[in-house]
C-alpha cells in the first residue's frame, strides 16, 4: 500500500535553516487516546518510512499519553533525533478529569510553566531536547516580555532549538518579536494556526504581512477540517452512531465543542463547498481529501500539514495528496475558489 | 473545621504570569523554631488542602531551620512543584547565637552571598529550585549592578524563576528597574513589605507609582502586625507571663525589638485604633484578624498576605478572611478609614 | 629524519591570541580512509614531536572516521588538550553511500545541525571540546543570524572556543560580523580556504581587507593544490595506474572532480607554471613543494598551512619549507611572480 | 603569641559587596615551594585564626603547586567557601624547567588558556570556584575583547564570581571598562600591583583616576619590598651566605632578577629611605614592617595587604600593623613623606 507512492517533499521550517516534511503527523486526538499503542507505532513507522520526518505532539494531548506513546516509538525503533523534527507544545498542561489538583501555574505562559512544563514534556517524551517547542495559546495573563525570554531560557539550555506559537493574533506574533529585537532574543520562527478550505481568513489576511517581516513558518493543524472535507458527512443526516461525534469526548473540550456544530448553518454551508468541490477532485483524479490536501500544500507559507492516522493507510492516503499539487493549474485553482467561495478580502500589507 | 471554608482565591504575582493564593504560608518565627515539626507539617498540611500554593521562608529564618523543615514537609506530603510557589530569601546568612564564625560575606547581596547562599538554601530545601528569591533587605554597600546581575545569574542557572526585593525603598526598587532595563536583564517583579492597618505609608504612598510603572507586586508580611490587629493585646496591662514578648527571644532580634515597644506610645495608638475597629467587624460578623486581613486584601496591588501559623486551626481562621473581602462595602470602608486615622497623604506621582 | 629539521613556527589564529603551528596537520582524504591507522598514528606522532601542535579534522571527512581515528591518536598518547588546538567543521553531515538515510537536517547550519553535529563530532574524538569549529561551507539556505547563534551557543556551551568559515565569500564573512556585533556576539575569527601558487585569487583579492577589518586569520588547505606544486604530474601523460586519480574514488567527489580536471587546459597551465618555478626552487636548493609551501607562508595572513601526510617522512619534508621562507628575499619573490603570471589584480581596499 | 593581637579588619574589594581581610596572605615563592607542607598548613591556620579570610594563589605559583597544597590546607581544616575569599591567576600557566613542553597556548590570556588554565587551577585546588580570577598580567597580543569575553564566560559558567588583573596598566584596565560596557559585561574590580613605601608611582598617580571612575580596588602585593622595608638589609654588606639571595633561584626569574639588583644604585636609596624611615617607627612603638604596611593601609584604595609567611610568627607580626595604622596622624604621615622622599607627582584627573 506504501508503493507508488510520490515521493516525499520537504520545506524549510518558514525562514530557518530546518526542514520538515510537507506532509507531517501529529498526535493529537489519536495517540495515547483512543489509538492504541500498536497502531501508533504502526503509523508512526509507516509515516516515517514514507518520508515524514516531522511528528507534533503536545504536553495537553490526552494529558501528556501523546508525548509518552509518540517518545516510545522512537525508541522502539532506535531513530535518531538528527534525523527527526519532534515538536512539542506547552500551555495547556496535563491537567484532565482524573487530575484537578492546582492546575493554578501548572498551564499558561509564565515562566515557571513554560520551564517547568517542558521539562516534564522532556522526561515524558524521554528526549533530551525537542527541536520546536510551541506556545499552543496566547496567555494574555502573561506579559510578552515574560514569555519571549522564557522561551529563550529553554533554547539557551539546549532543550529546544526553535520556539514557535499556535493560534496566536498576528499582532501578538509581532509583539513577541518587537520584544525579542529589543532584547536581542529569538523570535518566534513558526505559527501553528487551523488551516483548510474551509478556514482561511488567518493565514490569508490576518497573518499576510508576517511571512515577509519576520519569515514565519506555518505548521497547519486540521488541513481537512476535522474531516469534513473529506467529504465523509455530505450524505449524513446525523452523527454515525457510537462514533465520538454523536456521544461526545470525555477528554476533548474541541470534540466536544465540534460535536455541537453538527448540522449548524455553518455545518450546512460547509458540506455545500465540498459538494461543489467534489466534481473538481474527480476531475483530477484524486480524492476530496487529497484534493484539499494538495490545495494548502500550494500556499507556499505553508512549511508542513500535520495529519492524524488511525491506520498506516491513512498516512499513505495523504502523502497521495503530494501527487495532486501539481495539478493544481491555475485554472483548477481558480475552479476551486469558484466552488469555495470565500477567499478572504485583499487587505493592503502594514508594513510592506 | 476545615468545612465551610470560602475558596481560595488566586491572584497574579504582580504583573507576572505566576499566581499565588491570596492567602499564604510563611515559616517566619515558627518552622524549624518554637513550632515543632509535626505542627510544621500539620500546618502546612491544612494550608495545602484549603488551596494555599505559595509557601515562603527564608535562609534567615531560625539559622536556615525554617528552610529544612519546610523541604521535609514537601517532601512527606510527595507535592509537586509544579503546584507550589515556594520562595526563600537571601541576606541575612544562617548567622546566629551558635554559629558566630566569620559572618563576612556569608551574608548581604554581594554576588558571592547571592549565589552560595541560593544554593546553601536549595540544599537545606532539598529542591533543585524555588519560585521566587527574594533580596531580603537592600544592601547598601553592595552596587546595584552587582546585585542585580547575581539574581539574573540564579535565574538563568535555573536556580529560581523570579526575584524581588523585601523592605527596599521606592528608588532603591526604581534604581534596580534602571539597571536592569540598560542591560536588558530581569528585574525584580515583587516586593515582600510590611502592611496592615497600622502600617499603610510605603504600600499606599512610597511605592505608589512603582505598581503601574514597574508591574511590582506586594507579598505581604505581618499583616496583622505581630498579632495588636488579632486585638489580643488590647486587654493586656503586661506581656502574657512566660510569653515569648515577656521573656524576649535569644534567636529574633525582631521579637525582642517588638517586645521594647510593648506599653510605649505607638504601641497605645495602635491599640487605640484595634478598639475603634472592633465595633466594625461585629457588625461583619468577623473577628477582628479577618476584618484586618480582607482589609489589607483590598488592595489590588497585593498578591498575597503571607499568614503565619503554629496550629491549623489558624490557618482555617485566616482563609476565612476571604469571605469577609466582598463584605469591605465603600461604606465600611470609609468607617474603617475613620477609624484608623492614617491613611498617608496622597501624593502626585511621578511618572504618570 | 626528523633530524635537522628547522624550528617550528608559530603564529597567531588571525587576530585571536591563539597560537598555531605554521605548518599543521590535516585528516582530509587520508586519515579514517585510505591511510590506516598505525600510518596515522605515526604521522600524527611525528608532526607532533616535530613542533605540529594544530590538526585539523571535520564531520563530513571520511563520513566521520576521521574524527574517530584522530581522536584515538590523542588518546593513545596521551596527549593534554591545552598543548593541542584540535579543529572540526560542520555543514556536510556523515552522509556517506552506506548511510543514506534521512541527510535532511542532518547537514547544513541550522542550529539543529550546528548543535547536533558538533555534539557527534566531539563523541567521535571522544573530546569535550574542540578549539576551533568551523562553518564549513556558507548554508545560504539558513538565515546569518541564525548560524551566527547557533555557533555562539556551543562556544558558551563550552563546546568550542572560536568559531570560523571554510569557502565562504568575503561578503557571507562580514554578513556574519555584522550580525555578531549587531547582537553582541562573537564573529567567525577564522576562514579556511585553498590558497597556494595556482589559486591565489580569494586570499589575496577577495579577502582582502577582512584582514584590517574583522582580523581575519587563515588556515590554508590545499596549499600544494593536490599535489600539482610537488611538480609530480609534470612527466606524467595519463594518471598513474591504480592511483585514485586514475581510478575515481566512490567516496569523495572532490577528488572524483578533481581527477576528471586530469590534462584539461587548467590543468597544463598550471603544470607550465610548475615546470616555470623548478629553476628557481633548484636555486634555493628546495624541494618544488618546499618552494610553495614557503611562498604561502610568505604572505602574513596566513596563519597555517594546513598539510596532509600519509608517511611520517612526508610531515618531515613540509616542515622543511619553513627554512626556505627567509629565502624568499625580494628578488625571488620577483621571480616567482613572474613563473606564475596570476597575481589578482589590485583592489582598492573597501574600508579602508 | 597570636594572643593581643589587634582584631583584623575588612575592607570592601573595591566598589565591590565583597569584603576581605585587610591583611591576607599568599602563597607566592612560599607555598608548594621552599615552605614544607606542614608550616604551610600552621601559617594558613594561623592567619585563618586571627581572622585572614583571604588567601591568594596563581597558576603560576611553583608550576602550580601554591594552588594544591593550599586547596588541600582548605579541606584539611574544613574551611567552608563561604567563610573564605580564594583567588588564583591565569596567565603563566605551570610551565617550569621540568615541563618545557608545548607552553605555546599554555600561558597568555587567549579564550583557549583563560577557560583551560582556570579549569586546571580548580582541579588544583579542589575546589569548584574561585573567589576572584586574575589576569595575572596583561596579554598584549590577545584582543581584549576576546579577554573581557572570557573572563564573563568563566564568571557565567559559575567557575568565578569576580575578576580582576594584575600589574596592568592604567589604560588597559580602562580599556577593558569599555569593552565592557560596550557589551553589557562585567569589567575587571581589582587590580593587584606592587605598593609600598618604595614604589608608589602606579597606586598613587597612575591609577589616580580609576578608583572613582570604575570603583577598582587594590590587592597589593610586595607591601614589604621583598623584604627591603622590615630593614633586614641595612647592614648587610652581601648577601646572606646560603640565602636565595645569595645563589639565585632555579625557578623564579622574580627572585633572580632582585639579587641582581643587590648593592645597585637603587638598592642604596631604598636602603637610604629605610635609615629614615627607622627613628619614626620607634618613635611609634612599632617594627619598620609594620610601619610600612600600616602606611600602605592607610590608602584608602588599598582593600588588602597580600602578605607572605613562612612561619605563623610572621603572620601575627605582620596583623599587629593594624594597630599602628591609627598611629598614623597628619603629623607622623608628614615625617614619612619627609623620609621616603618619593611622592608622585600630583597630575590632573582625567575624567572628574
Amino acid at each position: 500500500m506504501a508503493e507508488n507512492l510520490p515521493p516525499m517533499q520537504y520545506r524549510f521550517l518558514g525562514r530557518t535553516g530546518l526542514k520538515v516534511s510537507a506532509i507531517s503527523l501529529g498526535g493529537w486526538l489519536t495517540y495515547g487516546g483512543h489509538v492504541d499503542d500498536e497502531k501508533t507505532y504502526s503509523c508512526m513507522k509507516a509515516a516515517y518510512d514514507v518520508g515524514v520526518n516531522f511528528f507534533d505532539t503536545a504536553e495537553g494531548y490526552e494529558g501528556g499519553k501523546s508525548e509518552i506513546i509518540m517518545g516510545q516509538a522512537i525508541k522502539k525503533f532506535g531513530w535518531k533525533q538528527q534525523d527527526l523534527v519532534i515538536s512539542t507544545k506547552i500551555y495547556h498542561g496535563q491537567a484532565n478529569a482524573a487530575n484537578p489538583a492546582n492546575p493554578l501555574n501548572n498551564k499558561g505562559l509564565s515562566r515557571k510553566h513554560v520551564i517547568e512544563g517542558l521539562d516534564l514534556s522532556l522526561k515524558r517524551l524521554d528526549l533530551p531536547y525537542v527541536d520546536i517547542v510551541y506556545a499552543h495559546r496566547p496567555d494574555r495573563q502573561t506579559p510578552i516580555e515574560e514569555v519571549v525570554r522564557a522561551f529563550n531560557h529553554v533554547i539557551n539550555q539546549g532543550k529546544a532549538f526553535y520556539w514557535g506559537t499556535s493560534e496566536w493574533s498576528a499582532s501578538e506574533i509581532a509583539s513577541a518579536w518587537r520584544v525579542a529585537d529589543k532584547l536581542g532574543l529569538i523570535g518566534p520562527v513558526v505559527e501553528q494556526p487551523q488551516y483548510n478550505l474551509l478556514a482561511r481568513e488567518r493565514v490569508e489576511a490576518e497573518y499576510r504581512w508576517l511571512y515577509a517581516e519576520h519569515g514565519l513558518g506555518l505548521t497547519v493543524f486540521s488541513p481537512l477540517k476535522q474531516g469534513i472535507l473529506t467529504g465523509k458527512y455530505n450524505d449524513v443526516a446525523a452523527p454515525p452512531p457510537g462514533s465520538r461525534l454523536a456521544e461526545g469526548d470525555g477528554r476533548s473540550a474541541f470534540i466536544t465543542n465540534f460535536a455541537k456544530t453538527f448540522g449548524d448553518e455553518t455545518w450546512k454551508a460547509n458540506l455545500a463547498v465540498v459538494a461543489r468541490l467534489k466534481p473538481i477532485a474527480e476531475e483530477l483524479g484524486a480524492t476530496l481529501a487529497q484534493l484539499a490536501l494538495a490545495w494548502a500544500l500550494k500556499n507556499p507559507n505553508v512549511s508542513s500539514l500535520i495529519t492524524g492516522a488511525s491506520r498506516p493507510e491513512q498516512v499513505f492516503e495523504n502523502v497521495k495528496a503530494l501527487a495532486v499539487v501539481d495539478k493544481l493549474t491555475p485554472e483548477i485553482l481558480a475552479k476551486i475558489e469558484e466552488a469555495a467561495q470565500n477567499a478572504p478580502e485583499a487587505q493592503p500589507l502594514r508594513f510592506v
